[in-house]
């Protein structure tokens, strides 16, 4: 997979991509994930980026001139995307979105910052609007790298095969049992006996039985 | 206010912190915000923060002694902070939490990788766990920096006064109505009439009008 971000703040972009599980997915080249700065493609001497909203009102608004040619620059070079912008506008990003998403060859994601952008980029650029929930961010930036990381997970060798057995309990529509790690007594707080004890079967009903507690309890909605 | 984001990659979490609003924010001395390498916390030579699971089961969990220190050291540092944990099982986030949250003087950030974290952390340690949403993500640092993002731009002085008026119109209810902005005619493409005519009372009808009709649209549940 190829994913470009479109940003005002390329650095805070690259440090994510290079960190973490997006960035051992990107030294395996499983996944090409890069930040382009759409300042570098205005064609004002200024590198201006933003501009007044016509017809008055506060904040700034993104011009489209320095978008669209960072958009024909990208797909020059990694072919045709799926191009997504964050906005509280969007569908509300799921785990179904992010397994479409992660059946695709290049996607590319656009950053908002101040009012947004000018919607002439909305209409002739973009192919789907995306909000990770109803709050509001400063940026698009933060939710863009959600969405990839939910994404880039989902792709075969991101994750170890360990870890990828996870996703097997996430679809299974139950929240997580608790964990415990070393030590057995940490400082008085202890284990349950139960996981101390060997017995497999035992563990395995135990951990069912808590998963379904827990969800009963935090969200119920999931149990239907 | 002062944050802290306690971490397995903190190098990624001062990227974001140094830069855009947060950054501006914390340069003005309105937001002490940071990141804590728990790793540092380990007592152990190798610096290990995670064990296998007892009982058996895929991947790693976080231990409880790095986190316990990390904790201990950080609030002798910033004073007894709210403590949050982020967390699909956590109640889901929303503007409403944000404001809560934005009300508080202190706020630590407890980011899981791996399967989680130690259940004695969660137990005796955290206040409140938080999900940004219903899709998995790798760990809770960006998580935890959207919580803060949208927490921190509710803290007066941090958004300029121009754009918290940007939250008067969030709060009406409604989804943004287009922005446009020059220039009025870009390779063809064309600022809606009204916007240049300079009659302000048509121009925030045509803005009401489209507002309501996006919101009918894409997200009808606002309405009520």
């Amino acid at each position: 997979m190829r994913a470009a971000i479109l940003t005002l703040f390329p650095a805070m972009v690259e440090a994510v991509l290079s960190e973490s599980i997006l960035g051992r997915a990107r030294n395996q080249g499983i996944l090409d994930a890069f930040a382009v700065d759409i300042r570098a493609y205005s064609d004002n001497k200024h590198h201006q980026a933003d501009d007044y909203p016509f017809g008055g009102g506060p904040g700034m608004v993104m011009m489209p001139q320095p978008i669209f040619d960072a958009f024909a620059d990208v797909e020059k070079r990694m072919g045709k995307a799926h191009r997504i912008y964050l906005s509280p506008k969007g569908k509300t990003f799921d785990q179904e979105t992010a397994q479409r998403l992660s059946r695709l060859d290049n996607l590319v994601f656009l950053c908002g910052h101040y009012e947004g952008v000018d919607q002439r980029v909305l209409d002739h650029l973009i192919d789907e609007e995306i909000s990770i929930g109803d709050y509001v961010l400063t940026g698009g930036e933060i939710p863009a790298l959600a969405v990839l990381d939910s994404v880039a997970r989902l792709i075969p060798g991101v994750l170890g095969s360990d870890q990828s057995a996870e996703d097997e309990s996430f679809s299974s529509g139950l929240l997580e049992y608790p964990q415990y790690t070393r030590p057995a007594d940490f400082r008085g707080l202890k284990v349950p006996d139960i996981l101390l004890s060997g017995h497999h079967a035992n563990i395995e009903r135990w951990r069912r039985e808590q998963a379904l507690e827990i969800t009963r309890r935090l969200r119920p909605d999931l149990l239907k």
